[in-house]
């Protein structure tokens, strides 16, 4: 099984949806999103196929457990069959959000998903990991549930925030590091959208590889493991998040800090976009709220360890198993330093 | 991945926990069992490994949204790693719950089973099928998660309610159709433990040739079509249900209707396991209703037919796909001689 991953153009959208190989579409769009282009989507929808439509809460705030029982409540007193296919519209919330919906009706049905962030087009929305949020973190419950198409209209992004648009470049940032062909585009000043469907095409081949993050797809969190604590601590995006995850990761467990670093400021300046002062600057650097965070990491492999991500060298990342009590031990000795880092 | 099912003495009962290859074990044991079976249990759990114990609510009611949630954010709260291993002690309720908990949990992580009743030891334990209830029926949400080992002890039958046997025997009888060892078993007055481990292999068997239920598994749907209907309106055990359903299905279905009619009554007195009257009859025999589960029965792989499992000699089924509306027809031409049938 793999993903199809298409760039189209919006007068495609019905000929995309009408690839769909089922009679019963169950459609989840993201309200804001609906509010936006819900006419647009409604001329798209075929009408040889029948569809329910469900209107997501915005964002993040659909992914948990009374909107997933909603979801399925929804869906499964419209009357649906194991052939019906979940259509996910919007970002990477919704994706995940839909996905998991997809993934546990009836034990499992097929779905795809139509991105309308820079976010969701470039991660979220290709491999198949797909979840809720809980008390105690991100994600922590979830399923791997490959979609069948990801189509991706890059035009969804005229209407996008500046900050959503920030988030997303984070994560091309990140396919910068780990990718020849993205940092190749970045470099050379490549239109947006090939640099979009060149950090697509990244993941889906990652993902190919080793869908259960068993190894290889461990990369993709580079940024990550302390990108998810200084999200929910600061409250910032996603994208965000990540770029300052990768940049503690550079400064804190990287010998050739310098060298990444300075990547970190040439990729962000040629896909023009700044990043501004870490959210910590100048204010207290929580160190045990850091930890708590990395303590509940689903990546954690053992009670008191944590896989963390490195670069060997551009293209090439390594995996490091570190003791909590060391990762603790370094933040303290450096919080001090970190609470002015700047770049 | 298969699962390995074994035989086991309760004096084996630790090294066979030992065997599991984690850390860290989440136990979910249904609170009836636990009460009866804690001491004995705790006793049991390898001291070189860390354990969180979490008590289900006994039976079906623990298969709901708000119990799913709560054991979720027990053990995130807890805090668990990807390698950590669900251990479900109880039934067929106990272990869906269970195993979609561990489904879910970090995207998925490992589990085994010890089944406590009849029916999971034959049936619900096998297979990897995992759920919960919704307002529209029976195991409408959920996936499909292979446990590692499933440790089949005979004498927890013992403190068994004789319905909760009925319930077992029920399917013994399903695999007595569908399996010639089991079958052969039956007429041999083999002894019970012999013909568990036989409808435990079978399942086994036909879950390892088609997983996601593509063809082959649907024969384990024998009798379910209706059965789940037939357990919901006249609120009988899983087990009793099943056996009418088989019934109605062969009596409605079949061409040689009495041949396979005749084998339900033969295997029941085999197995010394009386099923008494239908629960229907003298009844009314509500038709609608029937149609309405039907029409939200996860087997239907359109918005009009309904896969159902007939035989077509013993260990041979077909499977046939029939119009809902056929169906209606059949039960209203029928009801009235069906509210006085009985064998």
């Amino acid at each position: 099984m793999k993903t199809k991953i298409e760039l189209i153009e919006r007068s495609y959208l019905k000929q995309a949806i009408d690839k769909i190989d089922s009679d019963l579409i169950l459609v989840v769009v993201d309200s804001n999103v609906w509010q936006i282009y819900g006419k647009e989507f409604e001329a798209a929808l075929p009408k040889n196929k029948s569809f329910y439509l469900y209107k997501s809460l915005e964002g993040e705030g659909t992914k948990c457990f009374e909107e997933f029982e909603r979801g399925i409540e929804f869906f499964l007193e419209k009357g649906i069959h194991r052939k019906a296919h979940v259509l996910a519209i919007g970002g990477g919330a919704t994706s995940d959000y839909a996905g998991y919906l997809a993934a546990s009706l009836l034990r499992g049905i097929s779905w795809s998903i139509i991105p309308t962030t820079l976010l969701s087009m470039v991660d979220a929305a290709i491999g198949g990991k797909t979840g809720l949020n809980t008390r105690q973190g991100k994600n922590l419950v979830g399923a791997f549930h490959l979609p069948d198409h990801v189509w991706i209209d890059r035009s969804f992004l005229d209407t996008l925030s500046e900050d959503e648009i920030k988030s997303g470049m984070s994560e091309v940032i990140k396919y910068a590091f780990l990718n020849e062909e993205v940092r190749r585009l970045i470099e050379n000043g490549s239109n947006l959208k090939d640099i979009i469907k060149a950090c697509a095409d990244a993941k889906e081949e990652v993902v190919e590889k080793d869908f259960k993050e068993g190894g290889l797809r461990m990369s993709l969190n580079l940024g990550h493991t302390f990108g998810h604590a200084v999200e929910r601590i600061y409250d910032t995006t996603h994208g965000e998040a990540v770029f300052w995850g990768m940049a503690l990761i550079f400064k804190l467990f990287q010998e050739d800090s310098s060298k990444y670093l300075e990547a970190l400021r040439e990729f962000s300046e040629k896909l023009n976009v700044q990043f501004g002062d870490p959210p910590w600057l100048y204010k207290t650097f929580p160190v045990d709220k850091i930890m708590d965070y990395l303590e509940k990491d689903k990546k954690k492999s053992s009670i008191s360890s944590v896989k963390i991500i490195k670069m060997k060298d551009f293209g090439e990342f390594a995996s490091e198993e570190i003791e909590l009590s060391e990762i603790e031990k370094k933040l303290e000795d450096n919080k001090n330093e970190l609470k002015a880092f700047n770049f």
